[in-house]
């Protein structure tokens, strides 16, 4: 299993910047745990939804009250008409992290978060089921309006939120193996600690900021390439090798070029990723499931050639993106999924903060110019 | 002048988080300055294009440079279709900080950052120029439109981005003195080292995410009121009082019930604020013109009562309430002003985060539950 790496330098790289109960990455025994849960455990015996609940609500619940908490989802899935005609007005080649962006940020102003007595929020829980629940909806809004010309019904009557969204995307319900990737995948990336997304909602929640603030940062924080960008570019990559010796031959050139590689390395663990071997196996399975002989392949080669030349392994990434190939999923997606997963670390971070806070400012290495006097603008030159 | 204080404990307080050459806060013989200079200085001297200038460009401009870099300011107000018609989807009651932080991540679907080449950013400084010129259209649309029902011109042909601003807002130009004030409060908000908005966009930054996620993310964070919000709740506290004696009484019985009195304090300044004696001498020019007996009295008196009994003194916030209301400002557009000028120093940090990157990726202090195994769903209650 995965140990810490010897952590210093910049980027507060091993610097401890709050208390969590939420998760731990990277510590001796357990590469990933939620509440004190395995991650694989967790893949292997719950649905996203089961999660879900303790992330946000502390405890996996009880078979009455997960079907209490999906019906209850279920029933916040349909957008505001404001919200839809935003969407409706963000192109086609907009970037679909910025279209979930805007989308958040529109559903706060029609459904405010309620702030009025400063640092208590009534309705935290509230607002959160409705993200958690309507996200899928205004990616697949806008995608499929935008795409396709077509207004999707977001009203489905799926399960899960997994099989909503791809209902929605492809205009059937998906299959069991489907279904049950998607709750995988979204088990996986529901919550890893203080990564730079989490940490983004966490200094937003900070200043007593509303939650769709927090939640709008943290999506932007996401969309980097070195961070939640990395399984659309890993997908860029593989996508271009037609075999798994070219894969070889073309690493090897990135490497030799120095180039980063996406879907690799990671600012914590240091020989594994524990989510990789779980999506990892689920990808093989769609890879026969499609009958596929060359991206799964490819992606095996890929991650030989990193191990031997490198010492690097992939993180949760880089299989994700032949996983979600095989389903069908277009490439400029996968990050929105990442947010419709990851939405319950961040919320599960905000009320943590909330419940104990104060505010995150931290201090900087001044390396500018000493005090000097305004020159009258005539004599600047 | 300000000396650091004493910092420890939670919230990063006291912990170097990354370099700037951009600004110093609370370092001894000096409370503020900007690229060395002295924000007193700066208020004194300049208007705030030239101290978006420094901030963005490195250097105080000659007067060729900043007449080109206004007349490029200028010829950038105007707002894309589809954000009005997005603009014109906000409802009246919906918080201003909302409208911002929405209409920013809308600009980004439209005039998406150049992010081709993963860390490099060719278009950054045009999408900032942009940004700046065009922050105040955004905010004026929607609250004329949806406050009055008018659409607002936004090409106005004012000199300044202040008085730009007060033009669309009260449908008039400013005289001279209300121009001056925006340009010294500009200045007074423009930058402000590692604040909690501020490194928001830094932590953006480095995931190497677009622009427009980084500043939509620190709107968001500003917002909350430990943050920006305080200059907004600092207006609704003192428009309560009506006589400095009133005033004194309320605030005495608000420190007895240990309520947090909004304006006052801070994270890093520990005797008193630069930036309060420069925006409280204007505040006290715009009482005795509008003819004001009250407010002005009144916020004095609070800054009496603050530091005799408790030592804390006013921060930037607190007299900028009364100047802004002076000017006939609503109060819920004080935050987004606040945005208007802070964009610079966040662009500023933005830019310098990623001319010298890692991902910001704190550790934490884990205190949840030990390893445990999932139980079957049907055996838990
Ligand atoms: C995740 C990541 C940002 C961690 O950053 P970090 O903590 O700064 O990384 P490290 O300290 O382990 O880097 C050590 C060295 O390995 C190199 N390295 C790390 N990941 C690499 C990769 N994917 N490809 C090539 N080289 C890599 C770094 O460049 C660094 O070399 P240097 O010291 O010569 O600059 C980094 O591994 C990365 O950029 N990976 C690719 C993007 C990705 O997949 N992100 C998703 C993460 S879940
Ligand atoms: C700015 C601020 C968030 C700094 O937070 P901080 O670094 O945690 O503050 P400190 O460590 O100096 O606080 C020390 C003590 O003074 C108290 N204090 C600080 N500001 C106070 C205020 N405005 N009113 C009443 N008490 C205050 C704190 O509650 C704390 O007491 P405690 O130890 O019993 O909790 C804080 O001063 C504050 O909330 N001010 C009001 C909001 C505001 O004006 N924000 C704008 C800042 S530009």
């Amino acid at each position: 299993m995965a140990e810490g790496k010897k952590l210093s330098g910049a980027g507060l790289r091993g610097q401890v910047a709050g208390k969590t109960a939420l998760s731990t990455v990277g510590v001796s025994g357990s590469g990933l745990t939620y509440r004190g849960y395995d991650v694989k455990d967790l893949a292997e015996n719950c649905e996203f939804e089961e999660v879900a609940h303790l992330i946000l609500k502390g405890a996996l619940p009880t078979q009455a009250e997960l079907d209490a908490y999906k019906t209850k989802l279920k029933g916040l899935r349909s957008l505001p008409q404001a919200l839809k005609e935003v969407l409706e007005r963000i192109p086609a080649d907009a970037h679909p992290m910025d279209v979930i962006r805007t989308g958040c940020s529109m559903l706060g102003n029609l459904e405010q978060e309620d702030t009025t007595v400063m640092g208590e929020f009534p309705t935290q829980e509230e607002c959160i089921d409705r993200m958690l629940a309507c996200f899928p909806s205004i990616i697949c809004y806008w995608y499929r309006f935008s795409h396709d010309g077509v207004r999707v019904d977001e009203n489905t009557d799926d399960d899960s939120i997994g099989a909503h969204f791809l209902h929605m995307l492809r205009g059937e319900k998906p299959n069991e193996l489907h279904e049950r990737v998607m709750n995988v995948s979204l088990i996986l990336y529901a919550e890893h600690e203080f990564n730079a997304s989490t940490f983004t909602a966490r200094v937003c929640a900070s200043t007593l900021s509303d939650i769709h603030s927090c939640i709008t940062g943290a999506i932007g924080t996401l969309r980097g390439p070195l961070h939640g960008g990395a399984n659309e570019a890993a997908m860029d990559m593989i996508e271009k090798f037609t075999s798994a010796d070219h894969a070889e031959q073309e690493m090897m050139g990135m490497l030799e070029r120095k180039e980063k590689i996406m879907g690799f390395g990671h600012a914590i663990y240091s020989t594994s990723d524990p989510r990789n071997a779980i999506i990892k196996e689920w990808s093989e399975k769609l890879a026969a499931d499609v009958g596929d002989t060359v991206l799964y392949p490819v992606s095996v080669r890929c991650e030989e050639v990193m191990w031997r030349e490198k010492k690097l392994f992939c993180n949760a990434d880089f299989f994700h993106a032949s996983a979600y190939h095989f389903m069908g999923i277009p490439t400029k997606l996968f990050t929105p999924i990442f947010v419709m997963s990851r939405l319950t670390g961040w919320a599960g971070h905000v009320m943590e903060q909330r419940a104990d806070n104060r505010i995150i400012r931290p201090s900087a290495d001044y390396t500018g110019e000493d005090l000097r006097s305004v020159t009258p603008i005539a004599e600047r030159g």
